[in-house]
C-alpha cells in the first residue's frame, strides 16, 4: 500500500491524497441503506484530466480497484468503497468549461453541482432539464453514472436525452473521446449512451459535453386530493391520454403528506389518501391548468386547488421536495426506486400497500406519477433486527412487483450493490452474458467499481 | 449454396426463399451512390420472429454473411449486399403489433413503413415525429438501423430519442429482449440505444417498444428571402440564441429553389441565394412567426413571407420535400450528410460553394439549418469519368471540411460503405478499436453485414 500511495502522490498535486483512516471512513460510501461499504485504502482528488489519466494508469499497473465517486448522494450504494480501492473523487474537477447559448450546449468538468450548472444556464435564459432530488449538491458526473431523473422527466426525459459527448478515462488511462458537439450525429455506435448510467464500471468521466433548452417559464401547479389512490392513478392515465403534457406529475400518498405537514406545517390536507400534483409551464399553462382541474373533479377528486399564482405554486413544489426529509424524521428510511408504465400504477400502489399491511411496516409512497416512476419509503427501526429482516424483505417484494408488472427494478437510481441480484432477473441470462463482455472490453482487469451493477 | 437454400427453406414459408439471379440482383443496394455491391446468395422473407431465429441459426451454422434490409431506401450503401450473403428482408414483418394511448408507446415490427406508423398514431391524436424524407416508404426498422432524423429533428430529435426496448435476433439466433415499456429505466447498459444506429452490425431487430407523443398542432411556416447564406445563418444563430423552439428550420439554396420552380412551378424566389423555412407548432405559433419574421427582417432578410394559413404553410413544406427530387432531374445526385455545431453553419455553406467552384460542379444545398445538419447534393454526369472523379473528390472534401468545423460525417443517414474510412478518421484509434470489440462481442464471427461501418 505504500508503494500505491507514494505512486498516486508522485502525479498529483499537493492535499490531493489522503489516507488517514478517518478520512477515508468518511468517503466509504453513499447514502443508500443495506449495502456494505469496504475499507478503502486511499482517497485521491484530482484536478486534471492528466491526474485521471495517472490514476488509473497506476490502478491497471497494481491492480488497485477505482470506484469513481461524486458527490455520494447516490442511493444503491454506487459508490461504495471496496476493500483496498482507489476512491476517485472526482469533486475538485468542477468547472463550467463553456455555456454556448447559439448551440445551446454546456461543456462541463464532472465534479460541477447539477444546480450551480442550472443557475450558470439560467443566466443565458436557459435551462438544464435534469433535477434529481439532491440537485443542491450531487454532480454532473454522478448523474451521468446513474442516468439520473427528476421530477421534471415527464415532460423533458432523464440525463441521457442531454449527453451529447463524453471525454472518458479508460481503465488503462487512455482516453476516449465520444459523441458531439453537434445537434445530430450517428458516426458509430452510440458509446456516449453506453456510457450514461453505466455507474464507473466501464470509465471515468472527466468532461461532458451537454444539451440545454431554452428555460421554460415558472411552473403553474394544480393540487387534485382524491379519496384513493386508483382514482389518483385513473386520473393521471386520464391526463395522458388526453394529450396533456404536463411538467410534472407527482403523486404523494397520506403517510407523506401527514409526515410534511409535521415537519414543515404546511397544511396540506391530511386526510386524503393521494395527493396529485400536476404542474404545466407552456403559454397555455392557465387553460390546461383549468382542463386537468375538470379533469379531476370528474374522475372523483375530494378537492381540487389550482394555484392562483407563483407562489401558491412554489409552496406546492416545496411540499413535494420536502417528502424524502420528512419521512426520515420517522425512522430509518429505505428508498425505492420501482418504474411500471403508467397503466399499472394504481396496481403498483395497490401492491405495495398490501406488502406494507403484510410486513407490518409504514411504507410511504411518493411517485413521479407521469412517468410511472414509483419511490415507496419503507420506514424502519434500524435497531430491531426483526423488523430490520421485515423491511429488507419488503424492499424485495417491491422490486417482484414492479417486474411482475412490466416494470424495471430501477427508474433513476441504479443498480448499485443494492439491486444487482434484481437486475439479473430483469435483463435475464442472454442480456445479462452481454453486458458482461462489454464490461471485460472496457475494463478487461475488472479493476473499475468491481462488484457493482453486474 | 445449394446446401444454404435448403436449410433455409427448410424453416420459412412458401414463396419466402427467392433465388432467382434477377431477383436477388433487384435486392442487392440501396439508394446510395458510389457504393458497390456483391451478389448475394439468396433473398429470404421472413415473417415471424422464429424464421429470423431459423434465418441468422443458418448463418451461423454455415458461416455465411448475413445481410438485413428494410425499404433500402438508405444513402449510404448499408443495405448493399455482400459476395455470397443472405439478404434478410424484413418487410413482411409489417405489423403495428399495439398503439397504446396511456402509456403514449406503440409496439412494431420493424418492417412497419414509417408513415403508417405515423397515421396509425394519428388515429390516436399521437404522432412519431421522426420523418426522413423517404417517411412514406422507409421501415422503422430501417430507421433504427441508421438512427434517422427528418425535418422535425430541431423540436423533436431523432429515433434514438424514441427508441425504448427492442427485441433482437444474435448472429448465432439467440433472443434478446432490451429496454422497457416504461418511461423510464436505468437498469444495466443502455444496450437498446447502442443498438440504434448499428446499422444492422450487431443484431437484428425483430420488435420495438417506441414512444410516441400527442400529436402537435399544424405547422405555421415563415419563408424568409436572403441575398447570402452568411445571413441567413446569422437568422438562425439569432432565432435559436433568443430561445425560440421552432418546429422545423430548413434552408434551401439558389440552385434548390431554382429546381423544384423548374420541376413543380412553385414560384419561388429565384433571386434569392438562400431560403430560409421556420415553421412553430405551440399555441404561440402566430407570435412566434410573427417575431421570427421581425428578426429575419432586421438580420437582413430581402424578403418575408409569413404563411397566412394551413394551406400556404403546407405549400412551403412540400417545396422543401420536393428539394432532393427536383435536383435529380439535374443528373446523376450524390446527396451528403454533414452536421456542424449550427454558429459554424455559414462556415460550411461557404465551404461547400468553394468546393463547388474549385471542381467545376453545381452542389445544391438543403440543410436542416436549426440542426447544422446540411446536405450537399453534388450533382454530376455519371457517364463522365473525370467529372465523376471529380464529384467523389467533392464528397471527400466535403466532410474533410465537417470535420474541421467540429462537426460529424454522418448526421442522420449512417456510415455504411460510403463513408467507413471517414468514420474511422472521426473516431480515432482508441474509438474505433472498442467500437470494433464491441462488434465482436455481438458478432465473434463477424457475419452481420459485415464490411460495414467499421
Amino acid at each position: 500500500m505504500g508503494d500505491l500511495v507514494e505512486r498516486l502522490a508522485q502525479g498529483l498535486g499537493e492535499g490531493a491524497v489522503a489516507v488517514d483512516p478517518d478520512v477515508t471512513a468518511a468517503y466509504a460510501h453513499d447514502m443508500a441503506g443495506f449495502c456494505e461499504a469496504g475499507r478503502p485504502a486511499v482517497v485521491v482528488f484530482p484536478e486534471t484530466v492528466e491526474q485521471v489519466r495517472h490514476v488509473l494508469r497506476t490502478a491497471t499497473d497494481l491492480r488497485v480497484p477505482v470506484v469513481p465517486q461524486g458527490a455520494r448522494t447516490g442511493l444503491s450504494g454506487g459508490a461504495n468503497a471496496v476493500d483496498g480501492c482507489i476512491l476517485l473523487s472526482m469533486t475538485r474537477m468542477n468547472r463550467i468549461l463553456e455555456i454556448d447559448p447559439v448551440n445551446r450546449i454546456a461543456v462541463v468538468e464532472p465534479g460541477v453541482v447539477n444546480a450551480e450548472l442550472s443557475r450558470a444556464a439560467a443566466g443565458h435564459g436557459l435551462a438544464y432539464p435534469p433535477d434529481p432530488s439532491s440537485w443542491e449538491s450531487c454532480t454532473i458526473g454522478g448523474n451521468i453514472g446513474t442516468g439520473a431523473g427528476g421530477l421534471c422527466c415527464v415532460k423533458y426525459g432523464t440525463t441521457s436525452e442531454y449527453v451529447l459527448g463524453l471525454d472518458v478515462v479508460l481503465a488503462d488511462g487512455r482516453l476516449l473521446t465520444t459523441g458531439r458537439r453537434t445537434a445530430k450525429g450517428v458516426a458509430g455506435y452510440d458509446l456516449t449512451r453506453l456510457l450514461v448510467g453505466s455507474e464507473g464500471t466501464l470509465a471515468v468521466v472527466v468532461r461532458a459535453v451537454l444539451a440545454l433548452r431554452p428555460a421554460p417559464p415558472p411552473q403553474l401547479v394544480l393540487a387534485a386530493e382524491f379519496r384513493s389512490t386508483d382514482e389518483a392513478c385513473a386520473a393521471v392515465c386520464e391526463v395522458m391520454a388526453k394529450g396533456y403534457t404536463p411538467s410534472l406529475m407527482e403523486l404523494m400518498d397520506s403517510t407523506t403528506v401527514r409526515a410534511v405537514n409535521e415537519m414543515a406545517r404546511m397544511g396540506l390536507p391530511e386526510s386524503t389518501r393521494a395527493l396529485l400534483l400536476v404542474a404545466f409551464d407552456g403559454p397555455d399553462q392557465r387553460r390546461e391548468v383549468a382542463e386537468v382541474a375538470a379533469l379531476c373533479d370528474a374522475a372523483g377528486a375530494s378537492g381540487v386547488v389550482p394555484a392562483e399564482d407563483r407562489a401558491e405554486s412554489d409552496l406546492l413544489l416545496q411540499a413535494r421536495r420536502l417528502s424524502l426529509p420528512a419521512m426520515e424524521r420517522l425512522g430509518t428510511t429505505m428508498i425505492d426506486d420501482v418504474a411500471v408504465p403508467r397503466s399499472r400504477l394504481a396496481e403498483m400502489l395497490t401492491g405495495v400497500a398490501a406488502i406494507a399491511e403484510r410486513q407490518r411496516l409504514t411504507i410511504g409512497m411518493v411517485a413521479h406519477a407521469g412517468d410511472g416512476n414509483t419511490h415507496p419509503v419503507v420506514i424502519f427501526d434500524a435497531g430491531d433486527a426483526e423488523e430490520t429482516a421485515r423491511a429488507r424483505g419488503s424492499f424485495d417484494e417491491i422490486m417482484a412487483l414492479g417486474l411482475e408488472l412490466g416494470g424495471t427494478v430501477t427508474g433513476e437510481h441504479g443498480v448499485g450493490l443494492l439491486k444487482r441480484e434484481w437486475l439479473a432477473r430483469e435483463l435475464g441470462p442472454v442480456g445479462l452474458e452481454l453486458q458482461r463482455q462489454i464490461k471485460a472490453v472496457f475494463d478487461p482487469l475488472g479493476i473499475l467499481n468491481p462488484g457493482k451493477t453486474l
